[in-house]
């Protein structure tokens, strides 16, 4: 977009220049250097031969549309309140929220809402956050734009493109604690239990590992490109363990709510064996990932490789996160990765690599805490909201200590592309403080229904899934013809988006 | 396959030679001329270096395999009658069939089963013949195993997959007729009707037009090489006239049945009106087939151009329909016609042309026939095998004067790029043939229930789209390996079948 330029220029005794300019996007910028005989007499002269557009003013357009649109929605039903004559109007103001209970779908939860309302079997707001993840998952898909903060970050950062997953998989742990005590409720034995979650993992990979992992455009599936791992692989594995975890050592009954010294813990302490457990898989992963010796590559590496670190170590993206996948799957994984082209990388790095599924898992179990906190505290919302905030604030802390508030300066910068542990907590610190904001807009204050986000949010799979088959179809994509402004793939960006979001209304 | 060969070489003055081989598939053959001094002394020798591969071996086996399957199949129930203990063996022979009445997909018939009983709302048998279609459908579209009598016929002529597509508008026509009718019959009024049939015909052209008309590997959809007519799009507006060809000319009551002599053809004069525009659709074609000029080519041309015809019309592919197409459209028709390999045609020709539809509906309507036979006769059995007959009879001569029963040398040649007349008629043979013989297995003796076909016919148009958008993932389909024989080829088109007819089973 911008870029600013300090420079200083010497051509021997004839002078030098020193210009400080900000270059913008679109621009034509011309720099011409006068040489005379006489010394000093050198000039330079700096000319714009093309003004630059403005890159933001497509996004500031397209906020406001937005912003009257929601606004629009926000104040019809109060003035049509009572006018529900036409058909239109009554879907837009009048209309009944239908609940579905699609347990079926891997990341459904059959929670008891909190609110004290009878009639609603999910927790609204899980879903509103599932919905909104799967928009901003879409929007990024298609390129949010062309703006560089709605695509992934080259190596260390955090876009909001690097956002979506790890919401995702935080989502699936809350959601895994509220389904796995709802289908307690109604009897299922553990094996029933263990039946439905194999089965829904074998689903998950097999989705992932058939239809996602590869277009058409690649071709028939070959061995010699198919790749292994993939983001429906471990969202699936992820599921698994954290399942896993849940139905082994979470059912746990609440203890009758007498004062004991543990009471301000008991949803910490009552899962002793998942934390044990975790906390190793965590050591494992820091192990591993500082300790591992990576043939030919300073021990505990996290760049990218490539030119990067003044190339030193162009084969050893990823450190030992790149080195385990290698080893394990071959050429069988992502083979462009997003450092590729700023890093010049060479070796396949996959962002779905298996250390990083770890902290997939670590990140999962965030979002478990999340779940049973609003079981352990059910009714008692604001415990629920303070409880939120405060892991929010540890989270934060964390990741502000673990990058020393930098992005490649700190311990352990924040890296997507590893699934970095200050990533993780990061990540959870949004997750708490967004979850913990939905619920109480939408489940504890009811000022807002979660629409449009929440019809997506219960079909997320098949959401996920129809977008990676179909949304690269007309009418939600087209080759694009003006690709030198950023008008017309932001609203492709959002017409696609809002076209996946409306598809998924109920009718 | 196999190519005869006949041929007299004369070297002057040294000797001639004359040889006759049959030259087999994947065999390599050497032909040794020796030359000598003296005359008389030159000798030819004929080796076969590597000995030729059976082609039909993979297609006798997979034949028997089949066979074998469907024995077992038959043969189950009988054995497990008693002994349904497991539920597996309760899928494979006790299984009851659940109805499904689908009136909401556009080719499905809520028609009254003539059979007299009172539970099957659907025409079992219409249902057979569709999801029959689909199945052969699919199987080609793997490329039938590599074999040249399961790919479409380069210009005229007829192999398997010219079969599938004037057998599925043919279904439309009799879907048309029963569907309506029940449609009538729960009081829907002439707008009502009209409603549906053009949401419906809506939905088919915007499939088609937005997801079968491209894949992702053309890239994003640019108007620069977009396709508009298409295969689902024909067969929406083909479904469409039909419709209104009912719904305005169609929903006669029968009258008591006392002796008159129009009678026997009262199916035929009910529906005047109808046969009447359907007559001048047919001149229409005839008479813009054969007598509208075309700058360039001879008037009334049926050949595909290029080096057709000793090369004298290269740009004339498809006469009338080709440059009828070529007008309206431009660049956005078909490409890559089934007559450019061999003929080297340059032109584009899409199968899917205008004046093809008009063939196509005259197809419709011929299905819309069998569907009025069902519904005059219903109870009658006898009288409808018959008039099934009759019709079979009439329209096979009609193949036969038309083309003189030859593939290039008729008045009219069997072409399904242009969809000629003698090619409707044929297929309306073979329609009447196929749909009378499966009414009289499945809805008159009941020896059959149609499974496996019954089950995707009754969700075609699903059926279609999810095979062209997911046929060519694994596990589906995969990069072949053994391209040298139909092995591998033949397992892959069978196995992609056959996936895609498990996945419509009821569960």
């Amino acid at each position: 977009m911008f870029l600013g330029l300090k420079l200083e220029m010497v051509f021997g005794q004839m002078g030098h220049f020193r210009w400080t300019q900000t270059y913008e996007e679109g621009g034509h910028y011309s720099v011409w250097i006068q040489m005379s005989e006489g010394p000093g007499e050198t000039s330079c002269i700096h000319t714009v031969d093309k003004q630059p557009h403005s890159a933001y003013l497509p996004l500031l357009v397209a906020a406001l549309l937005l912003a009257f649109i929601a606004a629009l929605f926000v104040v019809a039903p109060y003035v049509y309140r009572r006018r529900c004559t036409s058909k239109f109007i009554k879907t837009v103001c009048c209309q009944s929220i239908q609940y579905s209970l699609d347990n079926d779908t891997p990341d459904a939860c059959g929670a008891e809402n909190s609110a004290a309302k009878s009639k609603p079997t999910r927790l609204r707001s899980l879903d509103t956050f599932r919905g909104f993840s799967l928009t901003v998952m879409v929007f990024v898909n298609y390129g949010g734009g062309g703006y560089w903060f709605f695509q992934h970050a080259p190596w260390n950062g955090l876009t909001v493109a690097d956002l979506v997953m790890p919401w995702f998989v935080f989502i699936i742990g809350t959601s895994v604690v509220l389904a796995l005590r709802s289908m307690q409720k109604r009897g299922l034995s553990q094996m029933q239990l263990l039946r439905k979650i194999t089965w829904r993992t074998v689903v998950l990979l097999l989705l992932g590992f058939c239809f996602l992992n590869y277009s058409p455009r690649d071709g028939l599936l070959s061995w010699s490109w198919l790749r292994i791992p993939g983001v429906l692989q471990r969202l699936g594995f992820t599921y698994f363990v954290l399942s896993l975890l849940q139905t082994f050592w979470g059912q746990k009954e609440m203890p009758v709510k007498t004062y004991h010294w543990l009471n301000p813990v008991q949803d910490v302490v009552l899962y002793w064996p998942q934390w044990l457990i975790i906390i190793l898989l965590e050591t494992l992963w820091l192990c591993l990932t500082f300790l591992m010796p990576v043939p030919g590559c300073p021990t505990g590496y996290l760049g990218a490789g490539g030119i990067g670190d003044n190339g030193l170590y162009p084969n050893c993206t990823g450190g030992a996160a790149g080195y385990i996948d290698r080893w394990m799957f071959g050429d069988n994984m992502y083979r462009h990765p997003t450092c590729k082209i700023m890093y010049h990388t060479t070796e396949p790095f996959d962002p779905e690599g298996i250390l990083g599924t770890i902290n997939s898992i670590v990140m999962g179990f965030l979002g478990m805490q999340a779940g049973k906190i609003i079981i352990c505290y059910k009714g008692a919302n604001f415990h629920i909201l303070c409880r939120f905030l405060v892991w929010a604030i540890f989270l934060g802390i964390s990741a502000a200590i673990l990058t020393k508030c930098t992005r490649d300066g700190g311990f352990i910068p924040v890296n997507k592309n590893l699934w970095s542990l200050s990533y993780v907590t990061c990540m959870g610190f949004f997750s708490f403080l967004l979850l913990g904001g939905m619920y109480f807009i939408i489940d504890v204050k009811g000022w807002w229904r979660g629409r449009p986000f929440i019809y997506p949010g219960m079909n997320s799979i098949l959401v996920y899934v129809g977008h990676s088959l179909l949304g690269f179809y007309f009418p939600f994509s087209w080759e694009m013809r003006f690709l030198d402004s950023h008008w017309e793939w932001l609203f492709q960006s959002l017409w696609g988006t809002a076209l996946f979001l409306l598809l998924w209304r109920p009718r």
